[in-house]
């Protein structure tokens, strides 16, 4: 089939239409029709080859809502008509013990959706279906991609960090991954302190679910506050560790998913003192993302969208560049 | 009581004979007629001041062995005739949650028992008996101190890491700490991986238990093995963090008990893409003690010890200082 999509056709450029052929679905492979399609900063770093593994032309979008409109010989677990969606990875090994312990996303071949291929900026979307996850009937699907990306990233690290219920748990930064981490730590069951640099942002994690939050001019250490369980950081630049630090509790983790380019620079005593940890945590696996979905539709987790025509790619892209959403844009039909 | 001691008077000086009273003991304390003290770094960190911690008259000495010859009225799980053993800790508040949770040693008031008083090297001791241990038959008086911060420190690292039994262990360094964590972790069914400079090291690693040993030279990264679930970092000084980071499995933990004094400094793409944790982990609780001096009986852990009598107690430091004990200096009577 022809496929009409947007794509950069070379490192910083901006999308133009672009169509290609597709051969008809392998055994495991499915066809989506897009619905929808959420804009994370990850597609910004494909199209600039900042991590120095894109293709051109390069079709972006990895939080992909659409409806399956034809499968392969070997697809039992959706059918078409169902409403899926697909997020940052596109495939794995599915045998070595990463994926054997439903650890997909830390699988050595693991491959990313627009790395290795055309993501969801486009009319229909081939992939295979054993990462396709069926979206619950209560999430929106103008609301689902973010969920698949910056949903997925965040509750997966706190849960991979320890998250259970009861704990203080905080949260660095109030973007499209940190709006998110407020509201799954604040409905299952936790007291939420959010770090954030304005006041704005500080009374919108309240009205998220945050029951303290600590306006953090940039560059100073954070004002004290209650001992955290967890802190999750989704910001992607430094901050002063050691500060933060001290405000974990004993056997207390850092759990990093905002990973900033230059190497973490910590000091041992902030560590040793109350036996803290420090971890980072990519994306998540399969059985993870469907505990997610299920979450977030039994607790109303819900990302904060600005809902922008396909049409409007580029523009969306432009406003995502400048740091402009509140708090993640979705391409939507 | 008058108490017969060795003493540093100032920093960095030889110890001289040093005598002191002490009070009569207070409800919960115990003096104990020392038999053996095993001698630690952490000694001669102490005597040159190196942690700005230290007073003078400085008695070191916090691997302590003796015979319980007197006891406070609140004193009710060790009697008079008891072998107790003293370790690092001399007391903390017992009331905070660290305490309350077993944690004594991560307890925001613990203190040091050559910090805030006198050590063992001296004819008596005279300390909380909350903080004294009872040492099982199984143990030889001469090989029990080191058990009490070298065996603690790692004990309670590699638990506080996760260790249970099957797991591929990783030791970095085989001196004072490590040809103990070798044991612990070996006699309690893991799979033990060393990591040494020499190759004298590694073949006695070999006979402690471990199943694999691998030559660094210094400063060159690691040559590759298997993955580990658990890295245990006993030497104080910063190595390739990033090369061995990619020796951990997927969430694995690089846990440190030797601190190098400057800050870790690590690519956190190591840690991001197989959810690698980091932790550093300072002596242990009390629980942690009982159950750590259990398993050393009923495993026949042992540290290898170099004797001296208290009469050469300098000469014996100056050795530890020149690093030239295998493994571990015990001063006894």
């Amino acid at each position: 089939m022809q496929i009409q999509a947007l794509a950069a056709q070379q490192q910083g450029a901006t999308l133009q239409p672009y169509e290609f052929a597709v051969e008809p679905p392998q055994a495991h492979d499915c066809v989506i029709k897009v619905l929808a399609c959420g804009i994370c900063h990850s597609d910004l770093h494909m199209i600039d080859n900042d991590w120095e593994t894109s293709n051109y032309p390069l079709v972006p979008g990895h939080e992909v809502i659409g409806e399956v409109v034809e499968i392969g010989s070997q697809v039992n677990h959706i059918k078409t008509g169902d409403r899926v969606g697909v997020g940052w990875q596109r495939s794995s090994c599915l045998q070595c013990r990463d994926c054997l312990r439903g650890n997909e996303n830390l699988c050595d071949e693991n491959q990313g959706l627009i790395v290795t291929g055309p993501g969801g900026f486009a009319d229909y979307l081939m992939v295979d279906s054993r990462f396709a996850f069926p979206i619950p009937a209560g999430i929106e699907t103008k609301l689902a991609g973010p969920l698949l990306c910056a949903g997925i990233t965040v509750y997966a690290a706190l849960r991979s960090a320890g998250m259970t219920s009861g704990q203080e748990i905080g949260v660095i930064g109030v973007g499209g991954l940190g709006h998110l981490a407020v509201q799954f730590a604040s409905r299952l069951g936790n007291s939420v302190t959010v770090f954030t640099t304005s006041d704005d942002k500080a009374e919108f994690a309240h009205q998220l679910g945050a029951r303290h939050t600590v306006v953090v001019p940039g560059g100073t250490p954070p004002a004290p506050t209650q001992k955290l369980n967890i802190l999750l950081s989704t910001v992607p630049a430094s901050v002063d560790w050691a500060a933060y630090l001290e405000h974990l509790d004993s056997d207390g983790t850092l759990v990093l998913v905002g990973v900033p380019s230059e190497p973490l620079n910590v000091p041992i005593g902030a560590m040793l003192n109350k036996r803290r940890r420090i971890m980072a945590s990519p994306i998540g696996g399969r059985a993870m993302m469907l505990e997610m979905l299920s979450v977030a539709e039994k607790y109303g987790i819900q990302p904060l969208v600005e809902v922008f025509p396909f049409e409007q790619a580029n523009e969306a892209m432009q406003k995502v560049r400048d740091n402009k959403v509140r708090y993640r844009a979705v391409l939507a039909k």
